[in-house]
C-alpha cells in the first residue's frame, strides 16, 4: 500500500474537497454504530443538533460538569458486545473497564458508574449472575463502586441476550486539563501497549472464522495508569484517550482535525501481537482500525516522551508501550503512516463497519 | 375485593410467614422486569450481592455521593417502552423526564444527563430524528442539558427498534434529607395526580385492546414541583418517590416496608381518571400498580399535608393531587386499603408483569 509523494499529495487533495458532513442515510446502518465516519455524522448532524447545549458541545468521550469548586467527568458507553463472553473478558467487565477508562482520559478520578441492563426474557439466571459477578470483581479491582442501577426485561426475540449501559461520574483534580486544543506540532504520539487484540479477540471468539488462535480482549481499567502519567509529566501530557471503536487511526484522526495539525505514524513502530497480525491479515483489516479496551493513546510533550514511555514499560499495563508518531504542522486534520517499505499513505477515519458488535 | 377483619388479620399473618426472598427462576421472564415483587429479589440476590458496596446498598432510585463538599445524586434508567411513540409522549421525552424524576426524589437539583441508544439495523433516521428532538425539547424545557452520550447498532432482528438508557447526575442542596427512614406514624400520603394514565395510554396505544380511549401519558419532569414541596416544607417532606413500573402499590410496599411502619390508603381518595379506570377494568389490572410518569408520592408530616397539598393543587402538574392515605404503626411492612365499600384489603406488591415494556 505504499505510495509515491506524489499519490500522497494527490490523496490529501481528494480528502481536502469532500464534504465534511454527508446527507444521512434514510435508515440506521451497522456502520453508524461502529465509530468511525458514519457514527460521527449521525453525532454531529442528529444528535448534537437535537440536544445541542455547551456541555455536549465537545463531543468528547466525557462531558465536564461544574458542581460548586468542583470539576466533574460524566461518561456513558451501551454495550452489546457478541459473544457477551469471550477470551480475556465478558460483556460485564468490558462495561466497567470501558467506562472508568472514558473518565479516566479525561484526567478524573472515576467515583463511581451506573449500570442498567436490557435482558432477552428466556436469559439463563446463572449466566446473569456470571456477568454481574464479573462486573463486580471488575468494580472492586478498580475500587470504583457501582452504586445505582436499572433492569429492563424484552420478550424472547426483542433483544440479543443482554445489553449493558454503565455511566461514570469522575473527579477532575484540580490543574489537569486535557483535551485536542493543547497539542502542538514537535508532540509525540505514545501508545500504552499492543493494539487491536480486544476486537480480533472478539471477532475469533464469535466462531465465524474457524481459526484457532491464542488471543485475549486487553480489557482493562487504566484511571491509575493515566493517574501516573499525569502524575508524573502534569502539563506535559496534553491529551489521552482510549482506541476502542475504530482503533488508534480514527482516534488519530479526531485529534488531527480537533487540533487542526498533521500526525505522522511509523508502522514499524506499532506495536501489533503475531497472532493479532495474523488474524487481521486472514480477514484483510488493519489493525490500526481494530478495537482496544486496555489501551492509551496519549499525546505528551516531546521533552517528557521518554520518561513516560519508561513509566508506562514498568507498569504491568504499559510492558509493550511505544512511541508510534509525532504531531506535525501539516497536513492540518490528517493522518500519515510511514510504511514499513518506506513510503507513506494517508489513514483515513474508519469507514463502514468490519467489525460490528465489538463492545 | 372487600374482607372482613378477621380476613385482613388472616392475610397479614400469612404475608409475614412469607420467606422474604424467594429462590431464582433460572430464567430470566418479564416479571423481572416489572419493577415488583421479581425485579426486588433479582436485585437483592443477584444485582446487590454481586455489586455489594456502601452506596448501591440502600437500593434508592438514585445513589448518594460525596465529592469534596458536594452531594451528588445520581441514576440510571433503560428505557425499552413499546410503542416508541405513544399519545402524550415517545421514548425520548420519557427517557428524559424518568430520569429527571429520579434525581427529583432524591431532592437533588438536575445538572446534567447522558443518553445512550441502542438502535436496530434499519432503523429509520427520521424517527431517530424525530425521538431525538423530542429528548432535546424535553432536556430544554426541564433546563436540564444532554451532556454525553453513546450510539450503538446491532444487526436486525437484534434489538426491537431502538432503546436509551439515560442517566442523571444532580446536586442536592444543603440541609435536604429524604428517605423511607424518616417516616412516622401519623404522616399523610400525598399523590401529586391522578395515576395509572401513563401505563394505561401506552396498553391502549399497542392496540392490541382494539380500545379507542382518549387517554395520555403523564410523562413530565417534577423536578420544579419537588423543590416547591421541599421549599416550602423542608423536613416536613420526609419521603418523594415516583410510581413509575409497580405503580403505586409497588412504591407504597417498598416504603412500608424500609420504614417497618404501615401504610392506609383510602379507594374514595385516589384520583384517578374515568377512561384510565375503564381502560383498567377492561383488562381486569388494578389502577394501583400501573404505572405513572409524572406523578409523585410525598410522604409528609402531618401539620404539612393541607399546605402542600394546596400548593400542589395550584401548579400545573398537581391540579388533581389529593392525600389518600396516612402512616400507621401497624403492620409493619405492609399496605392496607380501605375500600369504597367499608372493607380493607392488603395491597402486595405487582406480582408478574401484566403490562410488559411499559416504559
Amino acid at each position: 500500500m505504499s505510495r509515491t509523494e506524489g499519490e500522497v499529495l494527490a490523496a490529501i487533495e481528494k480528502r481536502r474537497r469532500r464534504p465534511h458532513y454527508k446527507l444521512m442515510d434514510e435508515m440506521i446502518t451497522l456502520s453508524h454504530g461502529a465509530g468511525g465516519r458514519s457514527s460521527h455524522v449521525l453525532v454531529e448532524t442528529l444528535f448534537a443538533r437535537a440536544f445541542e447545549n455547551p456541555l455536549l458541545a465537545p463531543l468528547a468521550d466525557a462531558a465536564v460538569l461544574e458542581v460548586g469548586s468542583e470539576r466533574l467527568a460524566f461518561s456513558t458507553d451501551a454495550f452489546v458486545v457478541k459473544p457477551l463472553v469471550f477470551p480475556g473478558g465478558d460483556i460485564g467487565d468490558l462495561a466497567v473497564n470501558g467506562t472508568i477508562n472514558d473518565l479516566a482520559m479525561a484526567g478524573a478520578v472515576p467515583l463511581a458508574l451506573s449500570a442498567a441492563f436490557v435482558i432477552e426474557e428466556g436469559f439463563p439466571t446463572k449466566d446473569l449472575a456470571a456477568i454481574a459477578e464479573s462486573m463486580g470483581e471488575a468494580a472492586a479491582a478498580a475500587g470504583v463502586p457501582i452504586a445505582t442501577g436499572d433492569t429492563k426485561v424484552v420478550e424472547r426475540g426483542g433483544a440479543d441476550g443482554l445489553f449493558i449501559c454503565s455511566t461514570g461520574v469522575g473527579r477532575i483534580p484540580d490543574g489537569v486539563v486535557l483535551g485536542a486544543q493543547r497539542i502542538r506540532p514537535g508532540d509525540r504520539v505514545i501508545v500504552s501497549g499492543t493494539i487491536g487484540d480486544h476486537g480480533m479477540a472478539v471477532m475469533v471468539a464469535r466462531g465465524d472464522l474457524e481459526l484457532e488462535v491464542d488471543l485475549e480482549s486487553d480489557t482493562a481499567a487504566l484511571h491509575e495508569v493515566a493517574a501516573a502519567l499525569l502524575g508524573a509529566a502534569g502539563e506535559g501530557v496534553r491529551c489521552m484517550r482510549d482506541p476502542t471503536r475504530g482503533g488508534v487511526a480514527t482516534v488519530l484522526n479526531e485529534l488531527a482535525m480537533a487540533a487542526e495539525v498533521g500526525i505522522t505514524i511509523d508502522e514499524d513502530a506499532l506495536p501489533v501481537r503475531p497472532q493479532t497480525m495474523g488474524a487481521c491479515e486472514i480477514l484483510g483489516i488493519d489493525p490500526l482500525y481494530v478495537a482496544n479496551e486496555g489501551k492509551l493513546l496519549a499525546i505528551v510533550a516531546p521533552g517528557v516522551a521518554d520518561e513516560l514511555l519508561a513509566l508506562l514499560r514498568a507498569h504491568p499495563l504499559g510492558a509493550d508501550a511505544a512511541i508510534i508518531g509525532e504531531v506535525r504542522p501539516e497536513p492540518p486534520g490528517m493522518v500519515i503512516l510511514n510504511t514499513s517499505f518506506g513510503g507513506s499513505r494517508v489513514v483515513d477515519m474508519l469507514a463502514g463497519d468490519p467489525l460490528p458488535r465489538i463492545c
